[in-house]
């Protein structure tokens, strides 16, 4: 990889060496704080990369690999070989950008990946792995991360989280982020149950909305105990609606009697939950994340087969933004809003969303989502906020993934903002070379170390 | 400001010294004809620039100043100051752009803005207007303004346009527009004594339809009489559906009486009052401008703060194509549309409304709009009109603003659509640079020309 | 015609070279057989151009020509001289594209179309019309074409279809599509004869829901015998339910009759439809296109005057993803989806309807369609695909189109996909060359070949 890999622009040249160097903050990930504790050398470049990865499985679908190479029993060698295959012809994808970062950030491998390459490259890479003993807690030290949030159901008891902390060995911090989905989706099956654990681990028997409230607050207090600092919510429903108290306790209750639960009353519960929740949020200092416009598992078959998180999902429908401006607008009413971070799959949606944003203190746009997460993507993301609110408040890059490896998505996006703000420079559009550079150091630090203290 | 500010293409360079000579035809804006009248010099460039423009004001808030130095009681140049630091990161941002061209074009200051620079910059512009002795006029003239239509309520006297026309010294044409926000929105507080107005206004007593529709005629023969060439609605509702006359009178005496209307009567009202009026529009050669999903207002607690127009408006919801194709075509059936010309705020339903335009006699699509208003936005939308309408009928720029320094904004257009044209030249998608000037010339000033007569 | 129109990248122009040879397979598009299989030479370059083209139609009205000269009694010499007119002017329109390459490639005429111009390139376009006898056939072997699938009505006779077939002088193959538009409309006048035409050229009384199927398995094998490889539907609605037999039946029932069919029954009938269909295209190897958000005939007295496909279509509302995968998944769980490909008319619902294919097995998404067929659009299109999908299996360029020019579209399609590839290779975001060429050549030509058979 080039050192000016995607850099096109003169002064992104430079403002991407001026800042490459900053530490990582990754506010919102999907990592596991078991296998960051266990620290488990891994095995193969197979396994690392095909282990779980959804985003992988659906390239290597569409380009019409066997299932059996994908989630099915072939050996790691032989999916990656089959990925291989795939990525050579995966233009303008960014698993293909990713995999040349990858290779030369994390393997030092330079070639690009194919079929005809795939034996050499995996002698390299896992030759790398053995020598190097790629663990963990390696690639995040490689990475120069300082600070991870992870994504944990509310009931989650934090253990590994605990135990991260009290290892001195290990200077990241990692800490949980407060993940509501499970709570909210009162028509799943299992949600009894799901309410009589919240109930234990919060010591609080919910039997009325109070009580509810009160476990939830628990909670809170709990996570907040363990260094959360984000909240997340990222179901397929919005609220249309806010039931008030009676219309949340009848949902709520109802779904616990396992009885039939309608839209209204779901909406109405979602609605009365999500202002709830934000004055808690707002109180504890907790940034509200909201993740808007995801389909999930839209393949039955492939669901009931393999299961949630395989490569099902896909972009939802635009949410209406008059329900968005109800809720935020009921929670600014109601004693203000937290710093608020709304993220769109939909990208048709973000310039709406953030001329609403715009419309509220506290409220901003996170970064490109999911399928909105590559070149161009990130780069639409960033025009949409620069020109209709101001990129200077920008919270940055966040990976949203599974993979240790992912931190290279920080140096794409940090190559991506530099290639930009570098051009408004060279045509003269941005006038002063020293704002341009702070700017490239907010947005890839400083807005979010600040907004996590220190 | 360099001579080619914002234009790379060598042939738009050429084209643009070619055309930025041409008169400026503002042909919607929302300037105030008393201040044209009056004719008072500006005090101070903190005034001028933050005394009402909302769209710095939530650039500020977006920013995290506080309100104090945005809508509060500090000073014009503590609230220059606030504004500075800004606009120093906004990078973008349209408002950087026009910052550094007004700052050129009325002020002759070549710095851009910042905390640091705010204080020299401030007694710079300060002296200017001073010796410069810069009023409405003075800019109106400087600026080679030849046509303003402003935006004017139907109960308007339209006594500040008669003035101005009254005043020889003045050349500059000033005519109100006929905007029918108010008498739509049915359902506000204060509908009844508005009414009460247009009764008194026209001398019409409004007790049925049909004297509802004799006063509204009355006052479009008033705005005639008065050079009114350009009509506009900018409401957050557009009509689903068309009442009938019965429906309209009923949703309308209901409103007049203080009673619910529903939905369904509301839209049925505002469609049966579309139709009737795109008519009278015809009839008198008048110009029909939709400026669609809008929303108003979206921060209550703003609202009830500071007021309307302040910075809670944002991007609405995306209007139905079909409901804008059955008023349309209803129209078009009665007799025939008058000139019509579709804004929309939501960028996203720029290339079905251009097809749709394209489907009906005398419909185009206008200038990007608001939120749309920046150099990419104005590209786009071009380039939708160009590749899904024709672009050789397009009605150019209008600044819609409040700011007698707005003007800025057609020399930022023509810069935008040279380098456009440009570009397509130097490539070879477009092969004649003599076509090319004149596509140019009829753009920015020669179709508006025609369209509102010499 | 420079040999590099539309190309800027090195890589991009090397690209081209190697590919621009292939033969061409047009997949889909609204050629008359019949046309094909009379070849008469054509008169002159305004019937050829302007007799069908509602593309130019429409350009024309929306430059102001009037209806005499487009659609009424003038002579073609004049049609062409207000068509020339146009066209000076249209910058960044796909018909100036075309144009200009249609004069080139089949005309040898490199001088740009205008007002000026139009009795010379008049004179010379009719010169070798005559001179080489251009007819449908010479058209279609001097652009390589190999394969042709036209669009029929179910009930065709394909009576021209056998006719070419049994001519061994004509070398192409041009074979039928599966059209079931007439089908599904079912509200519409003249209902009960259609499906008396289907019975009778099925030679099936259809009197109940199985004998309608019957009749349905009976035309699709006629088709197949005849070479059809391709089904399509390109109506307004899409369903929002499936209905069972029962409501199936019921609904088309009603229809026949001549009762009022609700929207609910509609739909319900459409979905029972579609997933029907679908497993028999599967069972026969046939490929399924969705033609999605498509308004047909908008302008209601346009449609009464001139009829239907007159440039009175435009750009339908976005379809929910949630129908579309209700549909999908519904085909998916009874036995699995046939190739499926999705075309949508609204670019605004490009990326999500991407992500939607990629949850699924054998859907893919297709060219850039009508309204987006343009050098932007086809660009934006790809780049879509790449992104969220694989553009590894994208299935090329098809023409859509009702004249014998419309090949320049293939080459006009191939200098766009090169020069893309080209770019993202020249910058190094794409590695390797030679997986680049192998790209652009599936892409232009082997993956379609590869699924027609051979």
């Amino acid at each position: 990889m080039k050192e000016d890999y995607l850099i096109s622009s003169e002064t992104g040249k430079k403002l991407f060496r001026n800042i490459k160097g900053l530490p990582i903050i990754d506010y919102h990930c999907h990592l596991s704080p078991k296998e960051i504790y266990q620290d488990r050398p891994f095995n193969n470049i197979g396994e690392m990369w095909l282990g779980g990865d959804h985003y992988k499985w659906r390239l290597m679908r569409a380009f019409g690999v066997d299932e059996v190479y994908i989630t099915g029993n072939a050996s790691w060698r032989d999916k990656f070989q089959k990925f291989a295959e795939t990525i050579a012809f995966a233009a303008g994808n960014p698993l293909y950008h990713w995999t040349q970062m990858e290779l030369s950030l994390y393997f030092g491998i330079e070639q690009p990946l194919s079929g005809e390459r795939a034996e050499e490259i995996w002698n390299k890479a896992n030759l790398m792995i053995s020598e190097q003993k790629l663990s963990p807690r390696k690639l995040i030290t490689m990475s120069n991360v300082e600070y991870i949030a992870t994504t944990d159901d509310i009931n989650d008891s934090l253990e590994y989280h605990q135990k991260i902390r009290d290892d001195a060995s290990f200077s990241t911090t990692v800490v949980p982020s407060f993940r509501i989905d499970n709570l909210l989706l009162i028509r799943r099956e299992g949600y009894r149950e799901y309410i009589g654990r919240l109930s234990e681990v919060s010591g609080i028997t919910i039997d009325s909305l109070k009580s509810l409230q009160n476990a939830l607050c628990n909670r809170l207090d709990f996570f907040a105990e363990n260094g959360c600092k984000f909240t997340d919510v990222g179901i397929e429903y919005f609220p249309d609606r806010i039931g008030d108290e009676d219309e949340a306790w009848s949902a709520f209750s109802k779904a616990l009697a396992g009885q039939t639960v309608t839209d209204e009353e779901f909406h109405g519960f979602l609605g009365y939950i999500y202002v709830f929740l934000a004055s808690e949020y707002r109180r504890r200092n907790m940034v509200m994340q909201w993740h808007l416009s995801v389909k999930r598992s839209a393949n039955g078959a492939m669901f009931r087969k393999i299961g949630a998180d395989c490569g099902g999902d896909c972009i939802g429908d635009v949410i209406k933004g008059d329900h968005i401006i109800r809720i935020l607008d009921a929670i600014d009413s109601d004693g203000g809003l937290p710093v608020t971070i709304l993220y769109t799959l939909n990208p048709t949606s973000a310039p709406a969303l953030s001329a609403i944003a715009g419309s509220f203190r506290n409220v901003i746009c996170g970064a490109a989502w999911w399928f909105c997460d590559h070149k161009r993507g990130i780069e639409e993301q960033l025009n949409v906020v620069a020109q209709t609110g101001h990129i200077g408040t920008f919270l940055g890059m966040l990976t949203d993934s599974r993979s240790f490896l992912s931190y290279a998505r920080h140096d794409y996006f940090r190559r991506i903002i530099c290639n930009l703000i570098g051009e408004w420079v060279d045509c003269g559009e941005f006038a002063d070379y020293k704002y341009a550079e702070k700017l490239a150091q907010n947005i890839c630090y400083k807005n979010i170390r600040k907004l996590i203290g220190g």
